[in-house]
């Protein structure tokens, strides 16, 4: 007779050789952190289906029970990489504070999710593959994403700047924004790279810091600047709470 | 007999199918500019020398007698994408104007690169081959650029900003002072996303946008970055002319 937490090794199949395994997760979530990993660590065309299902330690059948192709494993990585920072940004709309510090909170939110998460997604963002037709839904939820920052960083520009864009709301002012909504995206974004070159970082003094800098490029300094971020910094806690409340 | 122009054309082998041929180039150059494209647009581990030599219409052992190896073609166009920019920062040390012009007019020159080389080599840069030990020297290159970001950022710092990273010149601030080395760094590096996702944009309001924005996070704003601006502008315009004229 085999007792129960026997038959569970067993039926786990062959050993393991992976570094991180994550006996906690379901199949799928399992599947998704071995590949994440090796994609990040190996390279994405340079990992198979096969290297990710030895790492799990499950057969190749069992992992396209799940995911029909290595392409439907990295959209899922992907999408969420962007997707439950749109979800943050629908919670932040109905926050008590204005629209800066609003801002401020996505920013600080978006930015701890890519320099946190388990394996460096985001370093996958620049690959050739991605621009190809399958990826049109991920290249869309990063669009709606960046739409979402589009509308609050309209909403929280300081008058000093909006007057060095153009005296008008006129299209020029709206290209000179569309510029500026690339910058801060691109600033949040840079936590993947930070993270790819400076690993031991401190993650809330550089999301302090990339949430700080980006008000400031939007023209928010000294006391005002201070204000907002506390004001960020509260509703960011609240939304945290409200999250892990719903869990 | 065989005319000049017709055995030029012969002795180039067989016919190229690139679309981007660069018949003005030397040998070593195409080779460089072909593996560029391939690299970017296919993948680097997608790309073989075989297709490097085949898309410039030579033979295999033709490139090998340029390059040893598919790595080494990888580093020299690493190195160019940091190298130059080196070279301005040295340049720039020279120029009549403050650190902050200084400053901006490096971030000008810097993010001007990478947005406008023939193909977008800095989307190579988180490659997980680059961690290898092989790739130390390009490594240390960039670490080099950045150091030189990192004096001249400590020289820009407004007042306002430097009581922000705390009271006293100590260990403290140093360590605010490399997270905002950081998002600096990271802010001309993000030329190399943008310029992946909006291939459209104009070059020279991307570029100004970041240099801008740079000097905001360090604390600049009104009139004195409408100073600074000018300042960068005018060094870094001086230094085009005197490049142009070493030539």
């Amino acid at each position: 007779m085999v007792d129960v937490e026997t038959r569970r090794v067993r039926d786990r199949g062959r050993p393991r050789s992976g570094t991180t395994l994550r006996p906690d997760l379901s199949a799928p979530e399992q599947i998704l952190d071995a590949a994440a990993q090796l994609f990040v660590e190996g390279g994405y065309s340079a990992t198979s289906t096969r290297a990710i299902a030895d790492q799990v330690g499950i057969r190749q059948a069992s992992l396209y029970y799940h995911f029909p192709s290595k392409e439907h494993i990295l959209e899922a990585l992907l999408m969420r990489t962007v997707s439950p920072s749109i979800g943050a940004a629908r919670s932040l709309q109905q926050a008590d504070a204005d629209s800066p510090a609003r801002l401020w909170a996505l920013i600080a939110y978006d930015a701890t999710q890519l320099f946190q998460a388990p394996h460096n997604v985001g370093t996958l963002y620049l690959l050739p593959e991605i621009r190809n037709e399958r990826f049109e839904p991920f290249r869309r939820e990063r669009k709606a994403l960046r739409d979402i920052y589009a509308a609050l960083i309209a909403a929280s520009i300081a008058t000093s700047v909006r007057v060095d864009l153009g005296p008008t709301r006129g299209s020029a002012e709206q290209s000179s924004l569309d510029y500026l909504v690339d910058v801060v995206f691109g600033m949040v974004e840079s936590a993947i790279a930070i993270r790819a070159d400076r690993a031991g970082d401190d993650a809330n003094t550089l999301v302090t810091t990339i949430a700080q800098s980006c008000l400031r490029v939007l023209g928010h300094t000294d006391d005002p600047l201070r204000t907002i971020s506390a004001d960020g910094r509260r509703i960011l806690a609240e939304l945290t709470v409200a999250q892990d409340a719903a869990r």
